[in-house]
């Protein structure tokens, strides 16, 4: 049996007694995580300092960057974060067995619907070490297997954990198989092809990385293809809102895909908000790509731009840059939105209820915003405790996803010995079609 | 503009208006069809005529089969049929637009997540006409815009349907742009690249057709690959009852999904049990592919049966053939199932509530049942009304979808000029992260 193959079948049939270990069981996994990570300090940052001399290496080798050597670096302040982030995945509600919709077929025959976890999930991420702390509590609190795949470069201080992780579930007496690593870009390419044993890739990473997985795959994807964010500066806007939002989306944090990428500003407004604005932003250090309209606004005041050229209102800077857009309408500016943005975060500034009504409605995004920075769209922030990654894709879950996204249901019907027959043809037995009053625990 | 890509495009504008449309506009049009549907039953039933006769054509060329053209029939008791599905959907319950779930994040900073339409769907259905107007009715009821292609034997018949449906949508001030219909393979794969447009793409048909689109695009596919279902008689059966359920999900409708494949028996009863209901079934004109130990107990009792191979329990016959296996304990029936099964349905006889629980939550199905027939999953019998599919995939909705699964979500954020350098760093602001107590729609 080949290697990658049988790491994914030892996780499908751990995942089938995996999924209905009880909620005290699973909590107390995580909470000896928590203690574990606490105690074994000073190994693991043996291991991360291995990791480090590596990219250290490649850093003078001109093969890595700056920026990826300081998410990998761990520090007891970070383990601190970690071993929080764990504790609170075990303080979370359980969302898995919660009977959510129920129905009397007909006397004796009841239909629970009930969710359970998907099964087994395969998680591709980035190089943060909390990454795999986080999504490995998130997978057992919620009761699936799951496949981890770190950063290479990460590769001792994710051995590490991984293991420790295992020696838990080890010592609650539950089967450590649930919980699998593989290593290389070879071994992903293989699990694209086991759409028989595994049941929802997550990759986070690049833009083109998540559409690779996603054109090479049957299995379903839960991807965050790019964070296209728009700020709509109304001319019914508060303007001093308005700056405070937009030097928020942009600054506070350019890394991240809910950061602003371009704002878009009312012409009834824009010359008296532009100037104040981008000069604002210019001593910040972002760099402004403007189109026609707003240029001139802007050489007016002696503010540096550079003319926007159509590429520009479809890419992710992810970086101190920013596109400026001055619109004649409200629904130039939801046209813009839906036609450029990414589906992800958008929000208007504007103090009339109507116009942002029709923002919320019209604007084809997984969070709409009135009055508030995009940087405010995270599971942590939206009170979902921990989050897998953020969804722009529409279907099975949308946005911020956290515990809720790694469940399903399934349907359970409890009979008599009833049969379809009954119910069809003359004479023919009626179906009853009510609501039952009680859960499923309970019921049966 | 290349026409199917327009088609596409129309659609997708039409959709971000179409999402909002109130209730009583979407259960007018569907009342209005309905209407209409009665009032021109005649011209109808012709382009009805002129797709049979065109079938009887290729019937006679031997390019079509029997079965469908007594599909493809309409008559004025199946148009009666169709015009209570559609008052149906428009009796049914609006999910769009309902608050799911609240939280305030601070002080005035309030989340909402509310349903919303999918979008754009495209569903590639059968040659049953009377399935256009169920699919049209479930996207108009849910506000998504809808492409539909639909057997090519029913041409005539979906044009007029559409025709019909599209000018009640323009009756009620609608724009008709919302429902799009293309006609041939080569305009579904064209389809396929389009996943800027289109949101989900259902298939219906066989296995290897879901299989092909799944393969061949980006976009979200909701589909159902197969229906390989299983009955498991448990040494704790009431033996009547498991007769009677074997008898009903085998026989009452073998060309369907839901219907049994392979019947479970557990080795305590197999002497008793499959004499009787083998010869039932045979008398039925059932054929027996049996396990070594069931063929013994068959010869003995002169019941014929073939010796079942590795491929035969995973087939998926649709036809009065069935798989006999004994299996000596419950681990075992299990087992079989979650190798051999298409995560369909699986129903275990037995009177035995703690093996019955077992069985319910190790069987990895959409659909698992104690002491009921197979044939009860689906979207009617579950009260769902009607449906747009069953998925066997995990992802989205499982199992009979309806209404539900046409529908995603939104986070919408109201603030009063919120931003996220505020929460973070020295002196942070705390998030509150407690339930609101009002609803969406009147809370904003």
């Amino acid at each position: 049996m080949n290697r990658v193959y049988g790491k994914a079948k030892n996780a499908k049939t751990a995942s089938i007694i995996f999924s209905s270990t009880n909620t005290e069981k699973k909590n107390s996994v995580l909470k000896r995580v928590a203690m574990l990570l606490n105690e074994k300090r000073q190994p693991l940052l043996e291991a991360n300092a291995v990791d480090l001399e590596n990219a250290e290496q490649l850093l003078k080798e001109g093969k890595l960057n700056n920026a990826l050597i300081k998410r990998l670096k761990l520090t007891s302040e970070k383990i601190d974060e970690i071993i929080e982030g764990v504790k609170s995945v075990a303080g979370q509600e359980e969302l898995t067995g919660k009977t959510l919709s129920t129905l009397e077929l007909d006397k004796g025959l009841e239909l629970y619907r009930v969710s359970v976890p998907i099964g087994v999930i395969c998680c591709i991420f980035e190089s943060r070490p909390d990454a795999l702390v986080q999504i490995s509590s998130l997978c057992i609190k919620s009761g699936n297997a799951v496949i981890l795949k770190g950063g290479s470069e990460a590769l001792e201080t994710n051995r590490f954990l991984f293991n420790l992780i295992r020696q838990c579930l080890e010592e609650e007496k539950l089967d450590k198989e649930a919980l699998q690593l593989i290593e290389t870009r070879a071994d992903v390419k293989e699990i694209l092809d086991l759409d028989g044993l595994i049941d929802l890739i997550i990759p986070r990473g690049s833009n083109s990385f998540v559409k690779f997985i996603q054109e090479n795959t049957r299995i379903a994807v839960l991807g965050h293809a790019s964070g296209i964010c728009h700020v709509f500066v109304d001319k019914e806007a508060d303007l001093c809102k308005a700056e405070k939002i937009c030097f928020d989306a942009k600054t506070q944090y350019p890394a991240v895909c809910n950061a602003m990428e371009t704002m878009l500003v009312h012409s009834a407004v824009a010359k008296e908000f532009l100037p104040k604005v981008c000069k604002k932003l210019i001593e910040s250090g972002v760099k402004l790509f403007a189109d026609k309209e707003a240029l001139v606004i802007l050489k007016e005041n002696n503010l540096a731009a550079e003319q926007a050229k159509q590429e520009n209102w479809s890419t992710e800077y992810n970086d101190l840059i920013l596109n400026v857009r001055i619109v004649n309408c409200l629904d130039e500016a939801i046209s813009h939105i839906n036609q450029f943005g990414s589906r992800h975060t958008d929000s208007i500034v504007s103090e009339d209820k109507e116009r942002s009504l029709k923002f919320i409605n019209m604007v084809d995004s997984s969070s709409v915003m009135v009055n508030a920075s995009t940087r405010f769209s995270d599971g942590y922030r939206y009170g979902l405790g921990a989050e897998v990654g953020i969804n722009t894709g529409k279907i099975h879950t949308r946005g911020p996803s956290g515990l809720e996204s790694l469940l399903t249901y399934k349907y359970i019907l409890v009979g008599q010995g009833n049969i379809v027959a009954d119910y069809s043809g003359k004479d023919a037995k009626k179906f009853s079609h009510k609501k039952l009053e009680k859960e499923w625990n309970s019921g049966y």
